[in-house]
């Protein structure tokens, strides 16, 4: 099985969740057992060698593959949650989206000096919300952080929006 | 490592989300990788035998360890979600929760009566979210669910609200 057949499993419904909007629906392409263990190989070939030492997954769709890659890899697995759902201490972040403000938090124990970072979240369109998360995790001065979405829509030059100092790549660029 | 050590990876915080409640905290458990691990290790010794050709997980913390059973199971994963976050045609089903009403929804095409389902989520209190879930399954007529969660507050009994028509299992009663 091929990256065009996980990429032919994406469902694109329209104007969801609002007219105008095309929604990449990846669903169908963890209902799959196989693409599901396709994408999750994938994602390891492309993380095994860099000593990852936690993966960091958004609420909520980044934890779905986040997981599963920290178990492959043999790291931690942090979540990165909506305000008021982690319950010790946490940094915070907010952040402009297209109608207002959003904000973000991390417990201040996630992360540490040591440690190698991947960042992951299921799809790059403006990028606004993995910078968000990638401010929040520099605050721990990580030795380095890696950047993964499962799908990107590059037309939108997503990637722009984060600096050279993390490196940021896709599954399955559209 | 054993099941005592996983329980002890377990961090309580006294009133939260609000006072009274002590709030069983398992992000310790997922950021240590010999956790992760073992936790992945006995859930998949639970349920390897069964047959599982879907895991279902309960947004947001049933999205950790769902896909990774999924994964070890070589199962689909299938999520139900809070309202207007699936895209496509949706099943739905209320729920009395301590102060007002929830909706939980599922997709229409997530299951067919081939399936054995596995539903997961990470807690077992009063059992109100599961056994919503497991009614929303039910309408697919699968050929068995089974009922799982990382934690089960025992003096509670959580599980009588469940039917003896699904199995119940945690990976540590507390």
């Amino acid at each position: 099985m091929s990256k065009e057949t996980l990429a032919k499993s994406i469902r694109k419904i329209p104007d969801f969740p609002k007219p105008g909007i095309l929604y990449y629906d990846i669903t169908p392409l963890f209902k799959d057992p196989w693409c599901l263990q396709e994408l999750s190989y994938n994602l390891f070939e492309m993380y095994k060698d860099k000593g990852i030492s936690k993966v960091v997954g958004i609420e909520s769709r980044g934890f779905i593959m986040g997981p599963i890659l920290a178990t492959r890899l043999n790291a931690g697995f942090i979540p990165i949650r909506k305000p008021g759902k982690l319950p010790a201490e946490t940094y915070e972040e907010s952040y402009q989206k297209e109608y207002g403000e959003d904000t973000i938090q991390i417990h201040k124990d996630a992360i540490d000096e040591n440690d190698v970072i991947l960042l992951h979240d299921d799809l790059l369109a403006t990028g606004g919300t993995m910078k968000a998360a990638c401010e929040l995790v520099k605050r721990f001065k990580p030795k380095k952080i890696y950047v993964n979405f499962i799908i990107e829509l590059t037309e939108l030059n997503g990637r722009a929006i984060f600096g050279e100092d993390v490196e940021v790549e896709s599954v399955l660029p559209l």
